[in-house]
């Protein structure tokens, strides 16, 4: 049993990924700290920094946030951009950054980005961006953690849980199961792989 | 023949992009200025903007410029993930951002990203995740840019003409001529193609 650590529990990624980690410790932490263990921003140095210390040892983070804004491109503001990639890109970049400094010896990371660097759509921009971003991070960083610390992306499309919301937005997408993707999660935690990006698509 | 910016035309980039652009009226811009037709910034909105004012009508960006910070993952600071990612990455952005109110119908850019989101090297990590940015980047705006704009993205490895300063640190890569990325620029500028990556490797 490994203790994990996963950021961003409240929300529908969250909950998908917690399906895969049934076998383990889960310590939980969010934005607003509400009906978690822990309050977080990840795009605070700081604020991270006090998750980590505050957690103690443990071998495993597992992050489903990340905040993009969604504009058409000759629509979309320097601030909308700067939000997105503060948060989707430069945040996960900070937990692997600061979280390398606490996690036990042959810990992972596993960090998420979205369909929509392959699939794009539009408004989707941004997110695109930040995922191709956080897709290519991943497979290069990977050569260089120490400790036998290993890293990987989940790259999921839409969930079933939330095709309500996005499935007007999405014509010609299929949706997956939130279990799906749990079990991505649980492949990046409970397996070897190291800089791999997992797509879960249908 | 078109009118053609080309934006870090002093760089090594720049020049191998010039040696492309023969058939074309080539305007000349850099950051500093000096030996080009204006000078400019890409990380400021403003300078972007007066440059394409300044102008007048053109058929073509070439950005050949992007600041990138060399550190190994671990050592490499805040500060330093920020100069990246608002030169290359976000910078960038500017240019097509900007550059859309100004272009001419059926106008190209074309941007640079660098061949590390594939060939990853010690102290290249946030280069290679910029530079996927970019390459995703360009893959998914092409879908949205209006009056029959297109943009293309080079990707190339190291130029023949660096290989004296770079060639230490890159084991196993081959130069290539600058000619030959000059090509990829010429192919971007005077073809039909858009959203595309041009590799140019060996």
């Amino acid at each position: 049993m490994k203790t994990v650590i996963l950021i961003g529990a409240q929300g529908k990624m969250g909950k998908a990924a917690l399906t895969g980690l049934g076998d383990h410790k889960v310590i939980t932490a969010s934005r607003s700290g509400k009906g978690t263990d822990y309050q977080v921003d990840i795009t605070s140095h700081e604020s991270l920094r006090a998750l980590f210390k505050n957690v103690g040892a443990f071998d495993a983070v597992v992050n489903a946030v990340g905040h993009c804004e969604y504009a058409n491109f000759v629509d979309m503001t320097a601030e909308q951009w700067e939000l997105t990639v503060q948060s989707k890109m430069l945040g996960q970049i900070n937990v692997v950054k600061i979280g390398l400094e606490y996690i036990n010896d042959r810990g992972s990371f596993t960090l998420i980005s979205g369909i929509h660097n392959v699939k794009p759509i539009p408004g989707s921009i941004a997110d695109a961006t930040t995922s191709g971003a956080i897709d290519t991070f991943v497979q290069c960083v990977a050569n260089e953690l120490p400790r036998g610390i290993r890293i990987n992306v989940v790259n999921p499309t839409v969930l079933e849980e939330a095709w309500d919301v996005y499935g007007p937005m999405l014509p010609g997408f299929q949706p997956v199961p939130g279990k799906l993707v749990g079990k991505a999660f649980q492949r990046s935690v409970d397996g070897f792989i190291n800089g791999k990006v997992l797509f879960v698509d249908a």
